[in-house]
């Protein structure tokens, strides 16, 4: 008998769930249409060329594989043959993340675009990651871009948007980490990094916050950086650290601490984000470093106390549009991790109660016997048209019985249909918290339960 | 440089597209809520044996293979090896209906779940079908299944909920064609097609809307049924069909002229899903086949006259969940198709003029300078806060650009925000339809906008 689990990595969501995670992408969605961004969806299954060389070594590696079909994988997997790599079994793959395809479908679409492309897009990705406390292999992110214009302003409303969604859903307590990737490597250039190796240190120091300073630092060591530019850079984010673990103007001494590392282009620009995102939490923090290899100005991560990786994040990448088309775009964007934000507010209890506890439905309509089901349905059907939700039991079945279901589902009201309420033209509704019941017409049923949902 | 174009018979959905989507995900789910069916998500990604066995042989040819990776995969590829089978090289696979995720998941949590379960699932699922006009190999279904009840009561409340979708789409040509499977066994029993061949048959059968008596009939001979058991099948599908051109008491003449020939309790039974489903507009067609082998009682479908295919189908499938589980449980199911619904609406213009015509913003605010950014940024945000849709232009640029933007993109309102503007305190707002401009406080101009649009 085959497994009934899902796949590895892998998960169902059972109703409550599903509530719970729309409720979230709901709060979502409503900033994001509010700020002006428009709906993309983009299919799970890209042409694996499209996906290749744009993650880095290490994504590359995640990225899960289709098997080709029929004629084209038999002409691969015949009899007395070499080594098969990879790409000679597969020629799709599926979604890794949704900045690439976003970036695919701008080159693809030039012509029916406008000329600022403000979409947001909520759909899972799927990483060949080990399974681990909360790190699954499909997950959804919610990811918001503004296509087209090099100006602040996009990281200004991209934070503000994030900040009002958060804030929504009731996070009091998160900052928004911002660095800038050419902080990083005017940065790397003072410490003596050789610029062919700036991608591999970017990686290590990716790791600061888990592995801490002499993880990363042996781990730049193993990278092929040398001993006396890993020391420097330790030292430069360990003055930045520093500054950072006190209360005052954290972000004026951070870009004073700045001056003579980074060019003056780069601290306007920052200055520029921070004013243009004025109500948002923003800490300047030059060793946030974040891992695709894509980025090219601003860099942005959401944290908060209680979770050791973070919320979401982001940043500009002004050259992966061009990497498909012929024209270079600029683009910004952000994403969310729904998972992580739905960990947190289970955790923190941060659910209101209506989805939390919801029901499937406001009453269940009871069946009598064989003979009286069109009776049933018919009231199912009027009491739907007031707008009530209503399950009907889907048999004949001794009254307790169904009404001990109703409880058991959590359905706080039974209307009971028996022969004697249809000789009366009647309902007999049941309160199943109060034990009170009434016996009324069906349109008085609607409206009790109706009253009583209300309050 | 890499295609921009999506994977083969895949689709990227522009805004306009994931809107009309939406409104009619949005319809499907509030019906079905109100019957009291709960929202059910499963991964894209199932474990291969999970699968396979499940869709009959043609089925188990589309399905999307995942390749094994690392070791596991090297493991098979190594050099000198024999001639390889897809299941060396896979484990996993893409999704191929919400059906068999269902009976696994309901196999798999049989004590958390309620023992009538009902659920909804509205997801993609994936098959390497040849892609063709309208045939795509990632496309939505909308399921809806009652799991736990053999009662006919279950089959009646399924076809109420799915006409009742259609109604509100705004269908009223519509038909649900219902049989049942054991009709199907009873007339192949009765024309003498051996018990080894029926599902062979019913492959056949299943295409007699496209391919015609005729080709139904060769395609029984080359899958082995004799010349006389097809010329007997066709007499007695032909005989219905004279019925069902008729107009008058259809269902009854149909039930009248199988009594000889199907088992009294299958006609019981058929009559029972008449009767509970008494206000949808049903058609009993005994040469109703569906293409999946695990049906095992009422299978409907649903037709419009302009297309081909079918808007949707379903049945009853009381051996599949056993398939999984220790235990047997009665399940019925309606599916409807997405991309089909979406089709016909558009062709025939059913979409209400807020879906077909929407704009990304009610208002676009612009920006006179780099020094007043933050003012515009504020007046955007004054402008949310009451409930509009808000577009910020992204950085200060000709004010005539920044308004035919906006039209361009068919925002109705632009909120101009100069220095004279903001020296007053105050923001001209110009209707971009009728040209129009006045200057007003925010507060003025949120509620000017507001009601222009609740018009």
């Amino acid at each position: 008998m085959a497994s009934t689990n899902p796949a590895r990595g892998m998960r169902d969501f059972l109703p409550a769930d599903v509530r719970k995670r729309n409720y979230v992408i709901g709060i979502i969605k409503e900033v994001y249409e509010c700020y002006g961004f428009e709906p993309l969806e983009t299919p799970a299954v890209e042409n694996l060329e499209t996906l290749t060389g744009k993650y880095g070594e290490e994504g590359n590696q995640l990225i899960f594989k289709i098997l080709k079909r029929g004629e084209k994988l038999r002409q691969e997997t015949g009899d007395g043959r070499q080594e098969l790599k990879e790409s000679d079994l597969s020629d799709l793959a599926l979604r890794y993340d949704l900045t690439v395809p976003l970036a695919r479908v701008v080159a693809n679409n030039k012509n029916e675009l406008p000329r600022f492309f403000k979409r947001y897009q909520i759909q899972p990705v799927w990483r060949a990651d080990r399974p681990a406390r909360g790190r699954f292999r499909e997950f959804y992110q919610c990811d918001v871009d503004a296509i087209g214009s090099s100006s602040m302003v996009v990281e200004g409303e991209l934070i503000s948007a994030v900040s009002e969604i958060l804030k929504r859903l009731g996070f009091q307590d998160f900052t928004i980490r911002l660095n800038d990737r050419r902080v990083l490597t005017d940065i790397l250039n003072t410490a003596g990094v050789s610029v062919d190796v700036h991608s591999d240190a970017l990686i290590a120091i990716d790791k600061l916050d888990k592995i801490g300073s002499e993880g990363v630092s042996s781990e730049l060591l193993s990278r092929g950086i040398s001993e006396e530019s890993a020391a420097m850079l330790m030292q430069i984010f360990a003055k930045t650290q520093e500054i950072l673990n006190q209360e005052k103007e954290i972000n004026r001494a951070i870009v004073a601490n700045l001056i003579n590392i980074v060019s003056n282009e780069t601290l306007t620009e920052l200055g520029h984000v921070l004013k243009f995102a004025a109500n948002a939490p923003i800490l300047i923090d030059p060793s946030l470093a974040r891992g695709l290899s894509y980025y090219t100005g601003a860099i942005m991560e959401i944290s908060v106390p209680d979770l050791a990786g973070s919320l979401g994040g982001g940043g500009r990448y002004d050259g992966l549009i061009g990497m498909f088309g012929k024209e270079q775009i600029p683009a910004c964007g952000f994403s969310l991790g729904l998972e992580r934000i739905l960990v947190v507010m289970d955790e923190r209890g941060m659910f209101p109660p209506e989805i939390a506890e919801s029901a499937p439905a406001d009453v269940l309509v009871t069946i009598w016997s064989e003979e009286t089901v069109a009776q049933s349905m018919k009231l199912a059907s009027e009491l739907r048209s007031n707008g009530l939700r209503v399950t009907l039991y889907p048999e004949p079945d001794k009254l307790g019985k169904q009404i001990k279901y109703a409880d058991s589902i959590k359905v706080p009201y039974v209307c009971v249909l028996g022969d004697s309420e249809i000789a009366e033209g009647k309902v007999t509704v049941k309160n199943l918290r109060s034990g009170v019941q009434e016996t009324v017409t069906s349109a008085d049923a609607a409206e009790l339960i109706d009253r009583a949902r209300a309050v």
